[in-house]
Formats: structure tokens, C-alpha cells, sequence
């Protein structure tokens, strides 16, 4: 048996799980150093300091078994609309398919309501298939193409 | 002939300009209200006032005749990298194929770079094909699918 889910806003002592989230998947490994964690706690600290920024976590049991991003974009369009950016949306491999995803992105769907917004948004890997259905369940429209440059 | 095209922080003496170039587009034809500022006018304010965003316009001959948005997110994943975000593009449709989408979007990953950002990113909606080959055409991977929610 397990516990009640709680998604919460997170803390400093939450950064090593967070970390090992983003490292334990298939595009993260290549991209991420779990062995030092200085660059993800002064990371942390700017977010944590930011008000139009919210890194959350999903605890059981009094472990970290997910993880988002929500930053709030404001803009001119659509009658200068806020927007909320989900990013790094991760599940610890031990619990997937648990539902813990779509707890992560209905918190973060109204988390963003409350916080006046009119769009909710984010960009998934061409890969992530399975991702993509799930998301297209929770309703939201794969509306759009997601172009990235990376800056060396 | 025409004269240099500058791009330039935006003031809020360029806002009844932006909005026009919003409203004057397939989409945004739809979801713009240009005969109220005021909304326009209050969110210009948040965006100036705040480090993380910046409005930006295209100048030529005294005249605004392009825009986008640039946010800078912070985040976690790949070693606490910041990401820049880019929103609204839009150019005069009197001065659309002279280039000046590329300047912009080429202005804004200058400045991505030069606020130590690891990544510029932004979607396009998937009717607008012609903007994507523009886009790959500058450097940025179709990787991503964008996914959106609108909150009623």
C-alpha cells in the first residue's frame, strides 16, 4: 500500500531527488552532472527567490516522486494575457504509471489559473509519444511546432 | 529607398503600434482588442518593470515595424541553465519579406546569449509552415511538440 500523494512548492533539501529525476531519464543522462550539485542549489535559489517562478515536487510516503517547473509569462497579446510555462516535468522511474504525471500537470494547470492566467503551455520532445497522448487526454491542443537553438 | 532597421528595448509610447501588428495577423485577428489599450497598457508596465522579460521593437524610418518578446526562465535541468523564451513575433504586414523577422529573432538570441542563456526556444502555431522553414533556416531544431490548455 502507498500513501496519499502531496504536490508541494519545493524546498533546498528537495534539490538531490529533483536532480536524480532529471538525470534518470533517457534525454536527460546526456545532459545533466548529479555528482555536483553547486549549479542545481544556485539554480534553485534564484527560482526560489523569483515570484513568477515555482518549482514543485510530488511527495509519498516522505519521498520526491515528481517534479515540475511553472513560470508565468506575461505579454501584450491576447489583450495582455499571462501565460504559464510548464517545464521539466519528471517522474522517478519507480513510480510511473502511477498517474503521478497527471497529479503534477492538473496542480500545475490550477496553480496557474489562480495565478490569473489565461494559457497554460509547454513543449514535449518529437520522441515522447506517450508523453503526447497523455497530454492530449489532460486537453490540452498539440497545436503548435516547439523550435529550439542551443547556444554553445 | 528605406533607411537602417533598429531594434531596440520597446517604450510605452510603441504599444498602440505593437498591438496593432498583433491584431493585424490570421490568429491574432481573433484574440486582440485593439480598441482598448488600457489592458495593453498596464501588462507593458509588468513586462518593463521586470528583469526577466523584455518587449522589443524593429525601428525603420521612425516607424515600428516589428516586435517579439524575449523571458528569461530559469531553471534546473540541464546544470541549472537558464532558457530564453521567445513570444509574439509579429512584423508589419507593409514590410513582411524584407527580412526583418530574421533580424529580430536574430536579436534575440544575441541577447539570450548575452543574458547567459543555454537555450533559446518558442513554438509556432502548425499552420504557420512558411515561418518554419525561416525558422529552421536560422539555426533553431523542430524538435518539440507544443502543446497549449486555454483557461475560461
Amino acid at each position: 500500500m502507498t500513501g496519499p500523494v502531496v504536490v508541494r512548492r519545493a524546498t533546498a533539501e528537495d534539490v538531490p531527488a529533483i536532480v536524480a529525476m532529471l538525470a534518470d531519464d533517457e534525454l536527460g543522462a546526456r545532459r545533466e552532472s548529479p555528482g555536483d550539485l553547486g549549479p542545481y542549489l544556485r539554480a534553485f535559489e534564484a527560482i526560489d527567490a523569483a515570484d513568477h517562478e515555482l518549482l514543485a515536487v510530488a511527495e509519498r510516503d516522505g519521498a520526491v516522486v515528481g517534479t515540475l517547473q511553472l513560470t508565468v509569462l506575461r505579454g501584450l497579446s491576447r489583450g495582455g494575457a499571462s501565460r504559464a510555462q510548464i517545464e521539466a516535468v519528471r517522474v522517478a522511474s519507480s513510480t510511473r504509471g502511477q498517474g503521478l504525471g497527471e497529479r503534477l500537470v492538473r496542480w500545475a494547470v490550477e496553480e496557474a489559473r489562480a495565478r490569473g492566467c489565461a494559457i497554460v503551455q509547454f513543449t514535449s520532445d518529437k520522441s515522447r509519444v506517450d508523453a503526447h497522448r497523455f497530454y492530449r487526454r489532460l486537453g490540452f491542443a498539440q497545436s503548435h511546432e516547439g523550435f529550439k537553438l542551443e547556444l554553445s
